[in-house]
C-alpha cells in the first residue's frame, strides 16, 4: 500500500542545473583571459567534487569552488574584479525565478489529493526554502524536508516521520544516485524522471531488474503509475 | 506542564561565536597591508547584515562576505593569494574541534530521562550535523531541527512536531533575539543562558516582566529551573 509520496525538487519541480551550467559557462569566459582556457569547467567540477565534504550541496558552495578554481588556474594572479563577478554570478542563482517544470502543479494537485506529500531536496535552506515560496506549491505539500545528503537511512527517517515508514512510500525525482538508489535501498518505490541536464557528480547507473524501480518521461505520467500501482495490489 | 525542552547549538552546547571573532581578527590584519585599517570589522559586519537574506546563516555565507568586503574596502586592489587566504579561513572555521561548553554534558543527560530534547539551531546543514556528530550528544536528543531562521513560528511548528505543542515547551539558549523572544511568542517558556560574546547581529533586550521568561549563568542550573516549574505547578 502506498501512503506517501516523496518529491525531489531541483530538476523535478522546478529548473535548477541549466542555471548551474549558465554560471559555469560564465566562469569559463571570465577566467579564459586569464588562464589557459582548456579544461577550465573539469578544474571547477574537480573542486565541486574535493569540496563537498566542506561545503555540502548548493550555492554558496559553488560559488566559494569557483573562487578557488580561479585563484588555482591562474596561480594567484586572477584580479580581485573577476573574483566579483564570480560572487555576483552566484548571487545572480540565488535569486533567479522558479520555473516550474511542465506537468508540474497538475501532478502534483491530483496527488495531494491522496496522499501525503513531502518535498525532500538537498542544498543550502533559505534558497530551497525561497524556491519553495515561489513556486507557489508549498501548500500542496504536508513537509518539506532539506537534507545534507540523500541516503538510505534519510529516507527511512523521514518516512516515518510524515508517513507510515518507507514500504508504503515512493521517491520521485532526476538523480538516479540521490533519488531513486537510496529510496529504493530504503524499500520505497524508486522512479526515476530523467532531465536533459544531470550534474556530473549525480550520474549513477540504473537498477537492474528491481520491482520497485520504474521510469517515467515526464511527472505527467506520475498519476497513472500510481494508480497501476495500486490497481495491481488490489486485483 | 513541560513536556519539551529545545536547546540551542551554538554558543549554548558549544563554542561558537569564539571561532567566528578569532577569523574575523585573522581578516583584519591580512587586510590592514592593503586597505585602511579603520573599521574593517565594521564593513565586515555591514557585508554580513547585508547578505543574510541572500546567504542565510553559517560559515559559507560568513566566508563570502569576507571575500566580497575584502574587493569593496581595497577597491579591487586586494591580491588573490589573501582572497585565497580567506578561503582558508573559512574552512578552518568547518573543521573546528567541538567544545562543549561546561555543564552541557551532564545537563543534558539529565533532563534527556525525563523529557523530549530537541536541538534546534541555524547555519549551515552540513557544518551544524557535523558539529552534533562530534558534539557525541547526538543519541541524547530526540530530534535535530536546522532552521534558516528562528521565529514564533517555526517554534509552533518544531515544538508541534517534536513534542506537544509550544505551551508545553521550553527553549534554551545564548541569544534573545533568537533563541528567547520568539519562543516566547510562541507560547513557550524562554530561558536566556548568555555567553561572553554575542555577535552584533543577535542582540536584542529582554523581555519585560514576562512570567515564562528566566536567565541562567550557566546550563547547570537548568535541571533546577525545571523542577521548580514543575514544583511550583503541582503545589
Amino acid at each position: 500500500m502506498l501512503t506517501t509520496i516523496g518529491l525531489d525538487a531541483d530538476d523535478t519541480l522546478w529548473q535548477n542545473e541549466a542555471f548551474f551550467r549558465l554560471t559555469q559557462d560564465h566562469f569559463v569566459r571570465l577566467l579564459a583571459d586569464h588562464a589557459d582556457p582548456d579544461h577550465l569547467a573539469e578544474r571547477l567540477e574537480a573542486a565541486e567534487r574535493r569540496n563537498l565534504g566542506h561545503y555540502g550541496f548548493g550555492v554558496k558552495g559553488f560559488t566559494l569552488s569557483m573562487i578557488e578554481t580561479a585563484i588555482e588556474v591562474t596561480e594567484g594572479r586572477v584580479p580581485a574584479a573577476v573574483i566579483g563577478e564570480l560572487i555576483s554570478a552566484g548571487r545572480d542563482m540565488l535569486e533567479h525565478p522558479i520555473q516550474l517544470l511542465p506537468h508540474v502543479r497538475a501532478t502534483v494537485t491530483a496527488l495531494a489529493a491522496e496522499y501525503r506529500m513531502v518535498v525532500i531536496t538537498k542544498g543550502d535552506l533559505l534558497d530551497q526554502e525561497r524556491k519553495l515560496a515561489q513556486s507557489g506549491l508549498g501548500d500542496l505539500f504536508n513537509a518539506v524536508e532539506i537534507v545534507s545528503d540523500k541516503t538510505a537511512a534519510s529516507y527511512r527517517t523521514i518516512f516515518s516521520r510524515h508517513g507510515t515508514g518507507a514500504d508504503q512510500a515512493m521517491m520521485v525525482g532526476n538523480s538516479l544516485k540521490s533519488d531513486v538508489i537510496p529510496a529504493l535501498q530504503a524499500g520505497a518505490w524508486g522512479v526515476h524522471v530523467p532531465q536533459d541536464l544531470t550534474w556530473a557528480l549525480e550520474v549513477a547507473d540504473a537498477p537492474q531488474d528491481h520491482s520497485r524501480f520504474h521510469v517515467l518521461t515526464s511527472l505527467e505520467g506520475l498519476p497513472d503509475l500510481v494508480s497501476d500501482l495500486a490497481t495491481r495490489r488490489n486485483s
